[in-house]
């Protein structure tokens, strides 16, 4: 197995936790969460597997920070639009634009959560969280619907599951970093997305 | 590890091929590709590994037919579009249907397609087939474009690629075989996300 491109092979064993933990969810990203050993994650860090024990207490710890992290960030955006918006539909608007910004900051935790398939109380609790932040948008879908911001032919719940469908397709193509002819910054790639998403909400 | 709970215990070895297949999918969808062996897979069968391997070759033998039946059936739909519809508009929203329609029909094997990694020679060659499908609905969109049909500000590959995000996302809720109240009929569910997608690339 090659090591990691994305693996720093500054000072072993020099990783902070943060660091550690961001080559660990890109392990689990490439190959699998199941698919990972703590071996692997050993030979990627560079470092012996005693030497991550260290930092986390078990590979299940590492899945359950990198979920934390993502889904406090989808929740607290969804705070700050009921909190900064009044308007149904300018709440529906800012919560599609603060998710895809969620989404560029956190891509691989984000990328990490969306992938989960339950096989765990862990995944299991990050699901249901997950399952939340869509009822929450299916509220204020629900609520624009009734200022008649948005389109009335279809349930509340799908069009926050279809409108997450969209947004949280990026993960797979967008590279905020990459710097090759057609990506775009991240405000025009997010003001892009976001007009498309509220068209389809629109109707 | 638990048997399968869809996994028909029928009169063992009494599977055929395809209803080997479908139940190797089914395990490869909840537990991950990677994460499932040759001998996961004959537990869930209730058969023994040699009994599998009376059927297919491999592992990967399984993972290749069911991602070629998935792809053949995508890019089936689209030369039926290209072949039924001389209006670019049209052409795009027959293929939004169309899409929809095998991903009602195949959707453990498009489920097992979308989550890929590119951790062998065959899931890469089947990523590169779905990239094709993706730029052919993007030159599709193009045409579209010029005719306005479809809005001109963001670049056809990437309304394809949230248009097909859209209509992908439907493989992590919807249950045709579902008689729970909120699901609809197939054709319902078509009909009101081929509309919802249309708006969002209307614009």
């Amino acid at each position: 197995m090659p090591h990691s491109s994305t693996a720093p092979r500054r000072g072993r064993p020099g990783y902070d936790r943060q660091t550690l933990l961001t080559v660990c969810v890109d392990v689990f990203n490439r190959h699998g969460y199941e698919a990972t050993s703590m071996g692997m994650l050993a030979q990627h860090l560079g470092i012996s597997k005693s030497a991550i024990y260290h930092h986390v207490e078990s590979k299940e710890a590492i899945l359950e920070q990198a979920l934390d992290d993502a889904l406090d960030a989808l929740e607290a955006s969804l705070d700050g639009v009921m909190a900064d918006f009044a308007g149904p539909g300018e709440q529906v608007e800012a919560a599609v634009r603060g998710t895809l910004r969620v989404l560029v900051e956190k891509m691989p935790e984000v990328t990490l959560l969306l992938r989960l398939r339950g096989n765990s109380a862990v995944e299991l609790a990050a699901m249901e969280r997950r399952r939340a932040i869509t009822r929450r948008l299916g509220e204020m879908i629900a609520a624009a619907q009734e200022a008649g911001a948005v389109r009335g032919d279809i349930t509340p719940r799908n069009l926050a599951r279809l409108a997450l469908g969209m947004i949280n397709s990026i993960v797979d193509w967008y590279r905020p970093e990459s710097d090759s002819p057609g990506h775009k910054s991240v405000t025009e790639m997010v003001d892009a997305v976001t007009r498309v998403v509220l068209g389809g909400l629109r109707g």
